[in-house]
């Protein structure tokens, strides 16, 4: 048929990185009209969702939750397959994907996250009464989602995303990771059953295959998408920004991009704790095979003997680490592509690199760690860019001043860290300044890896980080995202949405 | 001087709109080199201001409005020469003004606006130790304010915009509003003596004239800018949007648009209250010259005898009405093309018009009621225009669906109003559901002038009545436009950022 397309080019497999076999099922690409259907019924569902009650929302996140764990071996055994990450990994992020749509359920039961402001009528103010008015957040709207590689269940179809965005009342429409649709299905198959079984309209949810830059960009620029959550890397992201700032009413994007996430290591923790330090640093750098977001990616030391100590030990780790299995063949190329121009400088030197060579068939990466100085570093914009994978860059500064300066060259971050004695903190208040300044969450003598779900998490920091500093995508305010507040003025009482359980009356807060 | 500006084209004089007289001053139009300066200080300023108390931040905001009373009737008498506003406006105006930013100083003062969540650290948790974690709220960063024409005082130099920006620790910079120059330099003179006389950096406030399209997206793009305030029309309000948007580190912008205030009065209402609520509505949409952001400027109600009698009654009072001075001379023939526009059709009829002439010497604006059918006005996008000045367009439906239909095919806007019985209300939760998720306020037997200031307020909708509807420039609420959270991980107590009153402890909110 004329114009129609090849089965080839309608639908595609999924390839496991452990070994390139051919895994089992067809996966759909969506067309242009699956786009238009998928966010039309999200359209209509918006208004059912936006008036149903916290108790209905939280039964269906938590009818999400049993109906993935439902899933049982088959879940792990698929995702496992598609991402190579390990079965270990894979049973902790479902757990805290479940956790996730239990915390987010939780919230729609309490049902706070209202923010109910209420200041009631005065009819007899002078020289004008003053109307009763109640402030309240209501759902965006229709919230696209585009699924992450790397973590295929707490950052995809039934992720943190989805969960914060059906937790306040929105549809959602994923967009699947190409890298793990099998994983993908199995998710969405679960959603949809809970979608039946808690009598919501169908548009509630949907989940589409395809290219980013075609069903992707479609799906943002469709006039029913109201909000964007987003997780890769910072090229598509820019594109998904540069998409929603460009439509007739432009809309939000939540992406979160890119993150050096650097690590300040002052003298006397350097001397102190140097050796610890570098054995804990390597752990952190490799974790998931540097496939975290808030990878180190970057130390920051002042130069000398304890430094180069530190080095050393850094060397003797990642020298022994093993080669493990990448996500995908692309993101093994991406990696190998990023930290070989990181190794040939100009002016950076190797400082270890895995010993064992990685299989190129069983997608293995190698760790690498690099060394510069902080001129060079200064002067050479692009060995500030994220190598997404077991790489970490250090860098010599000559003192403590242009360490300070360092950190005032950065780009925004995820996350900071400083690893310092008592005397070396009483000291930095100076570069803990700049560097909260630069990022969403500054940590002291730890590590970055390791993000906790909970009410304090601030997973996003300024530009390119994420696209929104003010918001975060982990913990219960990453609800915030997508809700918006509405001044209800001299409504009757009956006809007002409900209130959540704490409130700001008269502007004392409580529970009232 | 090859290359130089004239005089005339370096600095420019104010007229007076009520007569056309060329006032005294002369103002100097700001250089590219002066917009760098502005902003290099407003970056110096940053940390000091991000560090500083907000007993600190509290006193300089008093002082400020302090400063602004001490001008005395020489800030009223210039902006009456500047602005046509009448003087008791401006004296409520100020008042506003100072209420402001002693609202910001208290909340300043109090500090929960850093919005604590206290996780603590638990060592001893299985399988991993949990650390201590902090979220708290902090400045953003120089913050560009752009000076409304409609509020020269309460939404221009030390409005609402720069007072929330400055109770968070952000420094400032405005760009004044054309129209009233002598006004704007009066109020900025006041916040620079306020910056001395509280020792803070000269960054913290800086203000420049100049037009929109040069020195106002010079200061957006320029790369200290962290986020944008902006009160004015939907076409320039995008531009700046989209300067933001194409930044290499995309900027959050505020603009306050464009917003027809929709009034939907409905058939119970009409019958019983129908003249009072025509003329109610008439002194709402001529309130100030129609130059309110809240002015209705549609009326939605089904057809019949009954609306029929409504336009007899709009029609007497508008065409009672007196001619009254615009803001200026822009402003009024901008004016007269979108009501002249209204009036010719096709498909729509005037109602009434002021019968007393204008007179174009005072810049004078005559009132304008147009009228239409709800099938003209869905096929007619242009209807759906903002017209700024006294007018306003009453659509007759053909039926309570057919209204149902008007309010889903409106654009965002900052304020919708149901006008009905207690039967007509029980009988239009769907109405007023779809008109929650167009408007920002929804308002039941009122109308929409009149902005109450306070936690309740929100002033703020969906595109194109502002740019982000997540966000309000009116009330307290407005300080959130301007702060982003840090998560301090295991930071020793001694060093953190002091916490506000009201802390959410392990989940519960209070003063702990």
């Amino acid at each position: 048929m004329a114009g129609s397309l090849r089965e080839s080019e309608r639908s595609f497999t999924a390839t496991s990185p452990l070994d390139g076999e051919k895994l089992s099922g067809r996966f759909s690409i969506a067309s242009l009209d699956d786009v238009e259907s998928a966010m039309q019924a999200a359209g209509e569902a918006s208004e059912v969702l936006a008036s149903s009650s916290g108790e209905a929302r939280a039964t269906f996140l938590e009818t999400i939750a049993a109906g993935i764990m439902d899933l049982g071996d088959s879940l792990i055994d698929r995702a496992m397959r598609e991402t190579a990450l390990p079965a270990a990994r894979l049973v902790g992020e479902r757990a805290r994907t479940c956790n996730q749509l239990r915390m987010f359920a939780a919230a729609a039961r309490e049902g706070s996250w209202v923010d109910a402001r209420i200041e009631r009528g005065q009819p007899d103010r002078q020289p004008l009464p003053r109307p009763d008015l109640r402030r309240m957040k209501r759902p965006l709207g229709p919230v696209v989602v585009f699924g992450s590689s790397n973590f295929p269940l707490a950052f995809s179809v039934a992720g943190g995303d989805a969960a914060s965005a059906l937790c306040t009342g929105n549809p959602v429409v994923v967009k699947a990771h190409r890298a793990h649709p099998g994983t993908s299905e199995l998710v969405a198959e679960a959603v949809q059953r809970a979608v039946v079984a808690c009598g919501l309209p169908p548009g509630t949810f949907s989940m589409l295959h395809g290219e980013g830059s075609v069903i992707g960009t479609a799906l943002v620029r469709h006039a029913a998408c109201r909000a964007v959550g987003f997780t890769g890397s910072r090229a598509a992201g820019r594109v998904l920004c540069d998409v929603a700032a460009a439509r007739p009413d432009p809309i939000p994007v939540f992406a979160e991009m890119s993150s050096l996430n650097p690590v300040f290591i002052l003298p006397g923790a350097l001397d102190a704790r140097g050796d610890e330090i570098a054995r804990q640093f390597v752990a952190s750098m490799t974790l998931g095979v540097g496939q975290f977001c808030t990878k180190p990616g970057l130390v920051c030391a002042v130069q000398g003997a304890q430094l180069e100590r530190f080095k050393a030990k850094v060397a003797e780790a990642v020298s022994a680490m093993l080669p493990a299995s990448m996500l995908s063949a692309d993101i093994l190329a991406a990696y190998e592509h990023g930290s070989d121009a990181m190794a040939r400088g100009p002016g950076t030197a190797v400082v270890s690199r895995a010993a064992v060579q990685p299989d190129g068939a069983k997608t293995e990466a190698a760790a690498l760690v690099t060394a510069t100085d902080a001129t060079t570093f200064l002067a050479q914009p692009e060995l500030a860019e994220e190598v997404f994978g077991p790489f970490s860059l250090i860098v010599a500064a000559e003192s403590l001043a242009q360490l300070a300066t360092l950190s005032r060259h950065l780009d925004g971050q995820l996350t900071a860290t400083v690893h310092g004695s008592a005397e070396d903190l009483a000291a930095a208040g100076g570069l803990m300044d700049i560097l909260a300044g630069k990022a969403g969450r500054l940590i002291i003598n730890g590590f970055p890896t390791g993000v906790e779900v909970g009410d304090a998490m601030q997973h996003g920091g300024p530009w390119p980080a994420t696209s929104d500093s003010r918001f975060t995508s982990v913990g219960t305010a990453a609800l915030e995202r997508f809700i918006r507040p509405v001044c209800y003025q001299d409504v009757p009482q009956h006809l007002l949405p409900p209130l959540g359980l704490s409130r700001r009356v008269e502007g004392v807060v409580g529970r009232h």
